[in-house]
């Protein structure tokens, strides 16, 4: 039974260097299905970076390939590279459920150069999309209305989870659809691609409704003013935060600009409900009680400008915190932010808070299926093969340690980077020729034109500064008069001036010196080895060395 | 009963912005005591600094008044800074436990030229150091050897907690002498200082012991190759580590600077043991099979040289991990460590490695005092006031509610932080007049040259980068020739040199248009708001902007 069509091929990029966490392809035919085209975030490493794009250059060629994109559910990895994907390829449609589509118009509303074709589709709803026969499966994750993504191929179907979890008592009443899950299985599935974060973590990821109950018991005690921060997206644990509220007798203020954006959306869109008089403005604030007040706000990761974090620093201007008032962090620690999280609870802390966090209380769980979980998602699938995807590598090879134990024959479990390619035909997997993977760094309005050589020089002059040099020549090539050093974070000028002095002589020095025959290029060697020499010997620093030859 | 000697003042120094966990003074009657001389570790915001320092400045004019230096034990932030005490107060006199002294040394012997004056104190010892009546306490931490110390005053008794926690079984047979406390506690305490670190974590740290039951169990069970990283002055988790490699029928090998330096002088000390033969040299491993050797080795943190981060890159020349080799990472995250500890595990598995950590197994304890052990120690003490130490905020506050839970008066729980200095008269505490804490960055040879203001510009510098612009103007200030604009770490030359000829036209231009009347601080800040202008415009950057006016 060999099919007479050319295999089908999986494709990874961008990612951590690691994998097709935030956007992948799958080819049939010749044309193109796009799952996500996420971004991904700059840490201490990216110096000065504002964003990271993944790199689909691979694609650049192939833009009337593209049939569609599909984004998972709106969260900013899965999402937020559209208006930069968009741009260079305008005319592809983009499908999503109600919210996510709801998101993207918010997002899409900062550019509106583009005109971007969106699609709503519904959990449980199959849908020819050109050629592709896709089956869009409603999941539970971090933010409601998230779907996993079945296609049909003339190898076999493929399912992708987006990013998932088996909560079975969640918020909207609407548990992954392990039936729809099993219906697929029972046809059978050749190829699942599934989200890792968790598999190294065992059982089960408590219910989003214990955050609940934490909630409650914690508003019921608390006696001054409430303030709540949660991811913007995490409409229902905002739900959840309105809830006990409302059940202790509070009004709700929403606080920083994500907030005052995602919530009107998410009600008018049917995903959270409150009624007016249950929420005030910031203005209002003032005239209520500290106890009439619950403040849910931005800032859980301790962004410097989000509301909680001016708070923490006592500069919000008008909200203050003191003795008797309660902080509820409902997140996570996002790895890379935890100095940031920790700097503003000891602030909140400083102010007189009660802070309650993760540390402490039961007040956050994960959106991802844990080790467990993950065994139930591939004992209902019976996939052939299998790809963890979205996770460290470590994570990958945990969950595709776990796939194995549910009877994925070692050979069909692939764990693979960004880069990669996989084949499948007739139902069975194999890795095909892949490609160079990479990142588009987005720098103000510079798109991809910073890479790692520019980080490098950042890098150097973060560690040590630099040292500017410039070197007056007259037409001969002789030193008109001492060298103008100058510094900029080497040492402290006010008490160290007398050190550029002391440079410039050691240059001149050594510049009258050395026979460098009128050439410049061997001028510049010099200088940068004097003054590299000057600095390691006078600080024992290695500041970049900038030299400026100056023929007057 | 009104005292005739002045009030004892307690100091904080240093520290993390917050509280002495590095440092403190004890002043009774003029004559200092200082508790602990340890480093600040620089973290991501600390750019190119080498080490930090407590200030200890306002000590500078009482050398004369300082009696004697007290280490409660031998971790660097807590004897780290000792080299550079030494230098500016040469004869003082240092006391600690054998292992602290001996690692001391060990530390000194890169500085020749200090001449030290070491004593060596016991556990349990009750000694007069100059007019300071003394009382050594034996206490249990991540390193053995700990004290703390009581220190008997004309008003009242203090207890410096050193770093303790309760574990009633240790490796050593030396639980934390509670009744020595408690004896303190007959007697009267008037004041304790007390380690906050695991204050807002409920329950009891689990004993070191339940770290050394699972190397057992996973050392029973691993084929390969065995890889084993703890903190080098981990000596028990060391020996642990040591039994269960023998036990499993494995030669130990000690790979890392760090271990090969402090194994040897533990074991000389008696601190830990094995045998001869059971050791083997990193040279000899190649000829051992894979299942005859445990290497316990540095890295656990993800520090970019140790022994394990090479050899996750594949970068170590003796040590290559593969398929079926475990390694087993016996340590804790410290907070900022988080992504250079998971490129290390991710490294490793990609090696083919598994790897055992802390997020996966039950194989770290902390060596902090978790809440109930802390509630214990306070009952045991029953002293009549508190100050919490070794903590960030959150955990001072934490802690100080502890001990009020504990019973002492809430006027008498003092949150203080670096700077504050606190009055002990007539067995009752106040804070007095504080100074001005700081901290002193080390940086290449330079010791508190460099401050906030060079670390501002090194900063800047890593964001955006620097664009140097050299304009060369006639004695009557007019241009000669268009600037020579270059820049580092802006954009990427190769392909954006066009960038520069053009910022240098645009400057030209302007220095054309303008009237500066011959001034040349008129034309630099026309130089660099144009440049700064320019930049933004085209890129959407704000690099330093540097500006060098030759005269010709």
């Amino acid at each position: 039974m060999t099919s007479p069509h050319p295999p089908v091929a999986i494709a990874f990029y961008g990612g951590l260097g690691e994998i097709g966490r935030n956007m992948a392809s799958i080819e049939v035919d010749g044309r193109l299905l796009i799952v996500d085209v996420g971004l991904i975030f700059p840490d201490a490493e990216h110096f000065g970076i504002d964003l990271i794009l993944p790199d689909w250059g691979a694609l650049a060629e192939r833009a009337a390939d593209i049939e569609a994109v599909v984004i998972t559910h709106g969260h900013e990895d899965h999402m937020g590279a559209l208006p930069f994907f968009l741009r260079e390829f305008p005319s592809v449609p983009v499908y999503g459920t109600k919210l996510t589509v709801g998101l993207i118009e918010a997002k899409l509303e900062e550019h509106p150069e583009i005109d971007a074709d969106l699609h709503e589709v519904e959990a449980g709803e199959r849908r020819d999309v050109g050629p592709f026969d896709l089956e869009f499966v409603g999941v539970t994750h971090s933010i409601p209305d998230g779907l996993a993504v079945a296609v049909h191929t003339p190898h076999g179907t493929i399912l992708h989870s987006g990013d998932f979890k088996l909560d079975q008592t969640p918020i909207d009443g609407h548990p992954t659809d392990v039936p729809h899950l099993a219906a697929l299985g029972d046809d059978g599935v050749a190829l699942v691609l599934a989200d890792s974060t968790n598999a190294e973590s065992p059982g089960f990821v408590p219910s989003e409704k214990t955050v609940g109950s934490t909630m409650h018991e914690v508003f019921e005690h608390a006696t001054g003013r409430i303030v709540l921060t949660t991811f913007a997206s995490h409409i229902h644990r905002v739900q959840q935060a309105i809830d006990a509220a409302v059940a202790a007798g509070r009004k709700i203020c929403f606080v920083g600009r994500s907030m005052l954006r995602n919530m009107p959306i998410a009600r008018e869109l049917g995903y959270l409900s409150y009624a007016d008089e249950d929420v005030v403005d910031l203005r209002e604030v003032a005239g209520l009680a500290r106890e009439q007040v619950a403040i849910i706000c931005t800032g859980s990761q301790g962004e410097p400008f989000a509301a909680l974090s001016l708070m923490a620093a006592g500069r919000h201007r008008q909200v203050t915190l003191e003795r008797g008032d309660t902080v509820v962090m409902a997140s996570s620690v996002i790895p890379g932010n935890e100095s940031a999280i920790y700097r503003s609870i000891n602030g909140l802390v400083r102010q007189g808070a009660t802070v309650v966090h993760k540390g402490v209380a039961p007040i956050h769980v994960s959106g991802h299926a844990a080790a467990d979980e993950l065994k139930f998602f591939h004992n209902v699938l019976r996939a052939d093969a299998f790809i963890p995807i979205h996770g460290e590598y470590r994570h990958l090879v945990a969950h595709r340690d776990i796939a194995m134990e549910c009877g994925v024959p070692e050979d069909q479990a692939l764990v693979c980077v960004d880069g990669d390619v996989v084949l499948l035909e007739d139902g069975r997997v194999r890795k095909g020729e892949g490609f160079q993977p990479g990142r588009v760094y987005v720098d103000g309005l510079g798109v991809g034109d910073v890479g790692n050589a520019v980080l490098r020089h950042r890098e150097q002059l973060s560690a040590d500064g630099i040292c500017v040099a410039v070197v007056v020549i007259d037409t001969r090539a002789r030193l008109l008069g001492d060298p103008a050093v100058t510094q900029k974070g080497v040492i402290y000028e006010p008490e160290q001036a007398g050190l550029l002095e002391k440079a410039s002589t050691a240059l001149a020095t050594e510049l009258d010196r050395v026979d460098h025959d009128g050439d410049q290029a061997t001028i510049r060697r010099q200088a940068v080895q004097t003054l590299a020499r000057f600095w390691r010997d006078e600080v024992g620093r290695r500041p970049v060395i900038h030299v400026q030859i100056v023929e007057a």
